[in-house]
């Protein structure tokens, strides 16, 4: 058991990522109390449910008036729209994370806010397909990199205790910059997430026109589409925000599949061997 | 327990299916004796150690010589190799099978033999990226569709002994002709195949360029490129031998592929609403 680093952790947005960290923030006694907001009411509802909260506030407002750490776990475009806001009433002791997937436009949405110390930018890499307070597991981030982004730019106590709660929740520490992050989330996670949409697409076509569904791969295409299910709310404004990466590493994965194309095109053995070795 | 439906079984190929299927035959008792061969020699011994086989031939012809049922889990180059020449020389209570992923060029090579009755085209789908005789399991069919391809060009016989062991097994059998198998493979298994090498490439670059590993896009990447560990040595034959299928496939994909880049370029929210949907 960890000494408790906090008194009031507040969760905005009790999904799989909010709602994961919640339970590991009680598991690991982190917190005297865990308070909720969720934009959709029934979510908060849900939370109160699975115990995943303690209590539920009704705004956001509410929710960053009474914690101590508050968690933003909302989809991208959300947290640019909202954290400006937030931080600029933050009170001294108070700390600021967000879950999210990219981190360039919201770095620059900071980047000259006088609370800006008190915000800690986070991405724990445990997301999956799965969405909503139900969702919500124990030790999610076990083994799992949690990347802190422009670390610099926390105030150290902030800082150090967010550390310290991925730490104990079983993450690997990791830091980066907003835009290396941005670009190596781009090929590594958001353009294989628009192959997975891709994907589905043209295996949609081949359903309907053939006698057998997804099952005919066995195992490996359910595993390649199965991201396709991700929230489209969650991921959409990740597509926008990220659109330079993303077209970039899109790019180089059509050339990679032009190349393939041409080889089997040719029947060209050789450089059949070359690509797949 | 199933009562037994051969005598000697011979598995040709004792990698992840023939040997899985040499441990279900086992189990279930539908086999007194089961040999096997293998081109790789140290894989036949390894065999002989986990206990897939009672005993290993020295040669393809020596296995079809003593058994009654001759699995061929081979390459599909090679089966097109092998099968009309083994099939010339098949016995009248000998039955063939194959279990490989493209049908049409098997389906050819055989058409004009007078023992075409001997042979049952099967497809069970249950690969993974694993090989070799230290990746075969247990119990690896159950639940997995196993298809029979052109079953009327069987002997009824034989197609009622191969579809009983693959019930035994817990396959789901089902049938299909084979042009049929094979475009609907193209886009439901060999396509997805080529995405998973050509984006293993793409992240390859992304991984020297920068600084994570592919841990980075947590599960969701990992399990869009398994599937491209797969041996070159079984995808390369395959990819040559659905050339034609597998471009249609690919060339679908880029279709959506470009609509999703198009999408993201313009910004263009609605669109991509609609492709994601």
């Amino acid at each position: 058991m960890q000494a408790k680093l906090f008194g009031t952790v507040g969760i905005a947005g009790i999904g799989l990522i909010g709602g994961s960290l919640a339970r590991d923030i009680r598991t690991f006694g982190l917190a005297d109390r865990i308070i909720g907001w969720n934009r959709t009411p029934r979510h908060a509802e849900r939370a109160l449910e699975l115990g995943l909260i303690d209590s539920a506030t009704d705004s956001l407002d509410a929710l960053t008036e009474q914690a101590e750490l508050i968690v933003l776990a909302f989809p991208v475009n959300v947290l640019v729209e909202t954290l400006p806001a937030l931080l600029a009433k933050a009170r001294p002791e108070q700390i600021f994370i967000d879950v999210g997937s990219t981190k360039t436009a919201l770095a620059e949405s900071v980047k000259d806010s006088p609370q800006r110390g008190r915000f800690v930018a986070c991405h724990p890499m445990a997301g999956n397909e799965r969405s909503g307070p139900d969702a919500a597991v124990d030790h999610l981030f076990q083994n799992r990199f949690t990347l802190i982004i422009d670390a610099e730019k926390s105030d150290l106590d902030a800082l150090r205790k967010v550390q310290a709660m991925w730490s104990t929740v079983g993450s690997i520490l990791a830091e980066m910059d907003a835009v290396e992050h941005d670009q190596t989330a781009a090929f590594l996670s958001h353009m294989p997430h628009v192959l997975a949409y891709a994907l589905a697409r043209s295996i949609r076509v081949a359903e309907r026109d053939q006698v057998l569904n997804a099952r005919f791969a066995g195992g490996g295409l359910a595993s390649m589409t199965r991201i396709a299910h991700s929230p489209l709310s969650m991921w959409k404004p990740i597509f926008r925000q990220n659109r330079e990466f993303l077209l970039e590493a899109i790019d180089d994965f059509q050339r990679n599949l032009a190349a393939f194309r041409n080889a089997i095109e040719a029947d060209d053995e050789v450089a059949l061997d070359d690509l797949m070795r």
